[in-house]
């Protein structure tokens, strides 16, 4: 598909990741590499900054603010959750987005962001289609989650996976020291309805003592008889155990075990919003097994820690950044960088590739069966040799001389509006 | 006083720390350059090990080991919660413990520990020296919390303070990026019924739009309306809250606000185990602001977060150790090592000092008025003056191939018994 020169938008959505900034930092300096790019735009928080005609321009930022973007956490864009339905239930929605692109002449749209984000870009880039203006969307891969379909693996989860590992292999020498009175600790991480953060704590455990002693997943069917049960003989052989959950633990019939605590909420994408599944297993584990147990819910800080940030995810986040630009530049449309795993028997590599933005936006990529073990409270081999790669070195994050992290935040200069004002529904 | 030759005694005891590892490999360093002293021996989980007469030698372990816990979060010799209670009710745990140092010609003994520890240390020396049995007790002084009297501040203070603070910068992103539907964030963390940890996280906070942007300590009197007042607040002002309460919050009657929840239960030195503020709090912020609101509950994880510990702490942890051992040739009797911050007035120096167990063993120390705000809801910059140095410099941690941590685990050479068994309590 030709295109006509013009400006780029860069957009974030969703729930923030240790390296989505990263991706955000390769697009832009790809983009601002290639004469068919004039402007390079941000969208403040997705494509809600986008209906408020709400953009910023990257351009006018210092330097070293993008290359900050590197090894900065969450979402310096701003993100949101503003979900958009159908093209015809959100077509005010689809057509004012068109509108604010056209009013600020932009032909290229990169959106980083998971299922809800690819469909968004996709049904734009279609109606624009339609309607005979050219737009290229491209979409970026993030979610802490991994649970993109048609990848091998998302920006953000290989951050996740260090950060949520290195804590279990922590807390766990805790457990370990105090084993005599505080025999139990229960750590949950996030995950929504997959086991994929939860699985990588797995990789802390490199001989018996090692915690976490047992991981439950989403995939696996939870019975609080078999877990009671498990704890129990994990004790018996160590003294101790150091149990790992994921939020969305489900019993045989599918439905959430934290569901009798009532301990639900949506967000406005009306996904569940999970929670209280540790708690719930402490006093569990407490009252049924005799143990008495602790409890960790990370909650956001799992996602945002670059402090100890996977090397190897932030540069593959940034090489989707760029890739996304180049395939606008080399014509493909409506697509979603993927990374792509090189099956060379001789270390990991990986590469990007393409899927088609309509079928990621209707797939989810649960952990499979030869990643669990029988039992279903522990991850296999295969797992390891799966993520393992994903969490191998170190993001060099500048450290002020007061101690901690130093994290950029953009200037933010802002477009001039357009166009009249625009209500959100 | 003069001392015979004989062994040493090394053992941990309470809450780890990310550097009471550190404090060990101090005094077991210096204790092997000493000719007084022959056998370094440690108590497998503190004063229970010495009780159950389960010591073993750490002479026998490869000196790797012993420069790898410089570097190891948790207790690696084990902890314990036991409390021993006064001279007459519990003698015959004294009298073992005499019969144990006794058996394996023990004469000094170098304990690790909060007030508690320290109370025993003293308390076992002074029975010692009535029974005409030579024995050096010198204490080092550890506690996240921060409370102990006579010491600036206390080893593992400054690791917890550097990682709580880089939470709350990191999960403040967070919020700061999906202000629109996930406006506050309550993060809790440790210091039972003192703020000097939630104090920590302020020095996240380099200007306004940083998080934490509220900081409730338990030396504030905790009022509901009032906190809701200033949640909406903030809100009006940048969009978002980001909070930090100390897990021991209290309302001005002195009565945890908690304790309507019934969230309690003591752990084995009878202290009351506090929990569950944040999810409490979230709660509120939600009824009561009409915010979303998350919480964050780090638990044990921000005790052993050696992977971000802060090299001024880890320094004077092994400093202290070194200087227990010092003090033990030098004579002195029933001291607990401290830290001295030098007022020169030119950058921050600090040595150590010598105070009496007995009176280590009975203090508390609050956070001053003049490190609390007016309206009790931030800190001063007297507090950042105070605690900023102590956050500095980050631990050189060994990270393996596999992109995690390398921490020790000792071999434990555990040594014969030479005493019948004894039936703890």
């Amino acid at each position: 598909m030709s295109v006509a020169k013009g400006n780029c938008l860069i957009a974030q959505s969703g729930g923030p990741t240790a390296v989505i900034n990263a991706s955000v930092a390769g697009a832009a300096e790809e983009a601002m590499k290639h004469s068919e790019i004039s402007g390079v735009y941000a969208a403040l928080n997705g494509i809600r900054g986008v209906l408020l005609e709400e953009l910023f321009d990257l351009g006018k930022e210092p330097s070293k603010h993008i290359r900050g973007l590197h090894c900065t956490p969450s979402a310096a864009l701003g993100s949101c959750r503003y979900k958009l339905k159908e093209l015809q239930s959100s077509q005010a929605d689809y057509e004012r987005i068109l509108e604010v692109f056209k009013a600020h002449n932009i032909h290229y749209f990169f959106y980083a962001g998971g299922n809800d984000s690819m469909d968004t870009a996709d049904k734009t880039a279609k109606l624009a289609a339609e309607t005979g203006y050219e737009l290229v969307a491209v979409g970026i891969p993030k979610t802490i989650d991994n649970d993109l379909a048609y990848t091998d693996h998302c920006p953000g989860y290989g951050s996740v996976a260090k950060y949520v590992a290195t804590v279990a292999m922590e807390a766990g020498r805790d457990t370990e020291a105090l084993y005599t009175t505080d025999t139990c600790t229960v750590l949950e991480v996030m995950g929504r309805n997959t086991g994929w953060i939860a699985a990588a704590t797995g990789l802390a455990r490199r001989c018996d003592e090692d915690a976490p002693h047992l991981i439950y997943l989403p995939e696996a069917a939870f019975s609080l008889e078999q877990f009671v049960a498990d704890v129990k003989s994990v004790q018996s052989k160590l003294g101790r155990a150091f149990i790992i959950v994921g939020e969305g633990l489900k019993d045989k019939n599918g439905n959430y075990v934290t569901t009798q605590t009532g301990d639900f909420a949506k967000d406005s994408f009306g996904h569940i919003q999970l929670g209280g599944v540790a708690e719930m297993l402490k006093n569990v584990v407490e009252q049924e097994a005799g143990f008495k147990c602790r409890y960790i819910k990370l909650g956001t800080a799992q996602r945002n820690a670059m402090h100890f940030a996977s090397a190897t995810d932030a540069e593959e986040a940034a090489m989707c950044g760029r890739a996304a630009v180049q395939a606008a530049m080399s014509g493909v449309w409506c697509k979603m960088i993927t990374l792509v795993r090189k099956e060379n028997g001789d270390g990991y590599e990986c590469t990007t590739g393409l899927a088609d933005l309509s079928a990621v936006a209707n797939g989810e990529k649960k952990v499979p069966a030869e990643f669990i073990n029988q039992e279903g409270n522990f991850i296999t081999e295969a797992f390891r040799q799966y993520a393992g790669p994903l969490i191998r070195g170190q993001v060099d994050v500048e450290v002020g001389e007061d101690g901690l992290p130093v994290y950029v935040r953009l200037e933010k200069h802002m477009l001039d509006k357009k166009t009249a004002a625009y209500a959100l529904e």
